[in-house]
């Protein structure tokens, strides 16, 4: 079983990313159930404006695109500003928009039968909506949500440290990213062994 | 397998409701696959302010928990008010809160494999909203939610007609019931054959 | 100058509300402005579901409904359960919903040359975005929102201690609360020196 | 009076925008009171990602940044895509997170006594969404957002239509413009007429 990961922290490479950070724990936990996973750092990418899947001219999306129907399971970190998600976060969605329209041998979106989580760092309060947003937009695009799929850090009231600043609360974004990744796994297996089938006539 | 339906709607019955016209639809769809449904009109019940499963004192909750408990399928239905679900889904939602800390005999929260799907209604925009926060709200108590689990009706821009005003549109929100209800069906036979085990250590 | 402070706590009277403890921190904050706070704890009340200023049958939101035609200024403070405002604060939004199409004598909404704020506590993230769906609402309705017109309290990352449960983080709570009610005097203030006057052609 | 109106498209000029469209509609209500308004495509401009005012090599953010400050009112305008503001609009929110610790000469952030207010296009539901988070964040930053400062069309329910594909609903979207850019011009001048000082101690 392959996982993609998504980074969609704001700092290119090798900028050191909170995010990647706990999206590293998270990849150890998909890991420890024999789940392949490749970690990618959005911002690194020249994903061009569009809803499209392939924009042209040096758009890198379509690589990202390939990726993701290769992995049964997707995995989007983002940072949190203002309480919401990156940019980069929703340019990535954006581009998803795109696999809506795309079928595959069922005449279902491609998404089907794949199943997606979300991790979500901030120097703030956010992460719930973060995780409501981006879980509600992949639903939409077709993934199944397995239940609890996500894990977070952040610290209140008002900005503070960062996840790499402090030990603090790292214990249960840990924990949290191990039911996730276990939920993600299970829901995927159960989904490869009873997949949907064809849309109603 | 069963199906609960609840209705979020602000008007006591026998008043006439939208989502409970568009909740019919969306019932005929999964009965179509042998799915036995009980509709619920929550307003209608004397759900008290809290987040314990029995508040005492003529708290008709544990009635509505006990069927929850009994249904592989849950469906929220809402009408939107100013862009958000009716304080009668917040309610529901609210109680929803303490079957986080009730689990089943493999310590899972109860409502793991279980599926979860939201339909709304409006006279006006509004939701993409409401779906998100209550699919989100769901996954968080421990619901799976399938692809696309949703189905609405709404027309724009600004306030307008309401669903049973019109013939408008009840084609899209009808075939995109059949769709929902197929993949709420699907995903919970897949969690049925392969159930989500006990959690990690 | 007149401020109404409506209490959403799921908790009835003379229950221990987190929320209003922060409530009283603003309420100083406003009281050194000269301005005279009302607080009102919704729970206690009997306001009915609906969309009209008077749902009848011992409803007691005309009361309410009048106490905000006397103040220039309005706070709506919510505890945050599932990331969102509770279910009382979902209601008293709802009710607001008929001042939509209430105008005084400039045939403006009514909300018109008042403004309003959010105070959110909670034992988990999601204080941003009940500020900003309330703001929203209220903005919908015809409130003006000045900046920064909100403060809030929570720790995280996952499920931890109320606000009484600890001096953490009150510090920053009530400087932000002081800055925020000293915004929604001056906003006031200005719109009272220089009202809205009547809509356009 | 002067106003800054960003159409946060996905499509670089000269591409036709729907967003653009109801813009200009906006355009013509501020200027019909006396506003001066500019106009940017920020998809045309290289918007680095970041969090700093900033970014250097390149960065064109530093231009829009001195027109926001040369600027009483803000208007941002976008597209709706998964029920969400678009991409783009996120990247211009973000790189304004940098304007909360600016400050001006009374020691308030640089956005204070400035109004802002939205526009939402889309060939689906999500405004409502869309004008409370984006609300939701400039208020956040500093701005105060007037009552009602807001206008959308889309159609539903549903994909569909966009906005230069029929007449439907123009006239809505026109009215509430007009209304709205009232809103922002009178409350921008009941704040430079008595100005929000310095914070309290």
């Amino acid at each position: 079983m392959k996982a993609t990961i998504i980074n969609c922290t704001l700092k290119p490479s090798p900028g050191e990313s909170n995010t990647e950070a706990l999206l590293k724990v998270f990849a150890e936990a998909l890991e420890s159930h024999d789940v392949e996973c490749e970690l990618i750092r959005a911002v690194d990418l020249d994903l061009k404006p569009g809803v499209e899947t392939d924009m042209g001219d040096g758009d890198e999306w379509p690589m990202v695109h390939q990726k993701l129907l290769n992995s049964e399971i997707l995995v989007i970190g983002t940072p949190t500003w203002l309480g919401r998600p990156s940019s980069v976060a929703s340019r990535v969605l954006e581009r998803m928009d795109a696999m809506l329209s795309e079928t595959n041998d069922d005449e279902r979106p491609v998404a089907y039968n794949r199943v997606a989580g979300v991790v979500v760092t901030g120097n703030e309060d956010g992460a719930h909506h973060c995780i409501y947003e981006l879980c509600g937009q992949l639903g939409d695009i077709g993934y199944a949500i397995p239940p609890q799929a996500f894990t977070y850090w952040n610290k209140g009231p008002g900005p503070g440290d960062e996840y790499l600043d402090t030990e603090e609360g790292h214990d249960w974004s840990a924990s949290t990213a191990r039911a996730a990744a276990q939920n993600l796994v299970a829901v995927a297996q159960a989904l490869a062994a009873k997949p949907l089938g064809p849309p109603p006539e």
